[in-house]
């Protein structure tokens, strides 16, 4: 993608995303006022679809030749890598939304021609925003993140994995997980795929495993991982589809081969 | 206790939390700049033990008469209830304090008599203070929490527990755990039990189970859980020992009897 182009999309997304956040905040505080708890299930409906109506008019507006995913409705139906993609997540943890109005974030993910060029995940309520520009790195409220450490070992790992893959299920052997679990120094949920692909990349959380996940979940992510010299991958070992659901295992590289041998076996 | 007299506790005890929390912010800044990695377990003991130190020298000075029960070494052999005894924790989530720098809290509660008054959990690295008044409520940055919902069952609950409970124990029938995990809204696990109790408090978490917790981590959250209705108790259903290791099942008691009969099941 073309340098200049590549900057006005990013300054443009990100002028878009801020907008976004606070059109959600004045929802969510609005709506404090009014009832605080029977309205949150419709709440989070109308604040999914509305914020994924906004990015995806704005979007049409400025670049029509651009393609939209999105899990709303309001996206395109594409099934080819060629041109730009967004791929948008207006709400990454729903259920964080619904249950605690925080720790859930906008995730957008923008792709040409196959290759991640620019990703945004912004924690809504806390007004953080993390970005990724493709071999420019990675950043933290416009603070450049340090490449992911290279002395990282299970042992002193922090894994975030939702404690279901520790019980008998259909995806996952579960005695190897619940071995991950004895094995490394702790084990943290966070409810939102976006911010733990997040905190992978800031290296405060070392992996991320998950049995399933839409693109809108991890597209942004994997860019803001790759720039940390962090991998993303199938649970299984194989590149992850862009367009398609998968598993995925994000992570400080160190511990990737580890984790496959050792503790990931898919059923 | 004495109204006016605990008014000004809680004001000193306020205070000397927010100097604490702005000396830990200032060392945490500092070794980020000297250097990010190697020091960071010297910087936890040292930091957790100054802290207590700074404590403990305040407490004394100002009230000679109360003793403390510390983690770190600072306070006081307190095997009786009698008088007014603070129980401290300079930093509740080591290891998100080690590994994240932040996610980890101040936690202080005061008794009196066998008594919770005052219950202070302060999330240092966001500068939220969770405050509860024996009688007069639990507050979130001063702003007043409502009282737990009434309106809470299993399958619309956020339980916290770490996923450990749900691997082969000595301590608790993971089975059963396995089954809360499956018939409940969602589980998170945050790292630190201090905020854990906030967490469920505030009503964005409507339980938190684990199986082995000192005074120092639930001293001051089982004051702030039951001013908004909540229950403290152990996982076995029996009061909690404030001067003792403790299970502890912390919750929403709309959801309390079904926890203890259907899911928890202790070896």
């Amino acid at each position: 993608m073309n340098i200049p182009i590549r900057q006005q999309i990013y300054n443009d997304a990100e002028k878009w995303i801020y907008q976004a956040g606070e059109l959600i905040r004045e929802q969510i505080h609005d709506n404090y006022q009014i009832d605080t708890k029977s309205n949150v299930n419709d709440l989070v409906t109308e604040v999914d679809r509305s914020t994924e109506k906004f990015f995806a008019e704005k979007i049409r507006e400025k670049y029509p030749s651009h393609f939209i995913v999105g899990e709303e409705g309001y996206g395109d139906k594409v099934d080819s890598l060629d041109g730009t993609i967004w791929i948008i997540d207006p709400i990454d943890g729903t259920m964080n939304f619904v249950h605690q109005k925080r720790n859930f974030a906008i995730s957008i993910g923008i792709y040409h021609n196959g290759v991640g060029e620019i990703g945004f995940i912004y924690n809504v309520m806390d007004d953080v925003l993390y970005t990724g520009i493709r071999g420019e790195g990675a950043y933290r409220n416009s603070i450049k993140l340090p490449p992911l450490s290279d002395q990282v070992n299970i042992e002193t790992s922090i894994v975030a994995l939702n404690s279901s893959l520790a019980c008998e299920n259909s995806r996952i052997n579960e005695k190897k997980v619940q071995q991950l679990i004895k094995d490394c120094r702790g084990s943290r949920s966070y409810g939102s795929a976006a911010l733990e692909f997040a905190y992978v990349a800031e290296g405060i959380v070392d992996a991320y495993l998950t049995m399933r996940l839409a693109p809108w979940d991890f597209a942004a992510g994997l860019i803001l991982v790759n720039e940390v010299g962090g991998v993303t991958i199938q649970a299984n070992g194989q590149p992850v589809n862009i367009l398609e659901k998968n598993t995925i295992l994000t992570t400080n590289k160190q511990i990737q081969e580890k984790l496959l041998d050792n503790y990931i076996d898919l059923k």
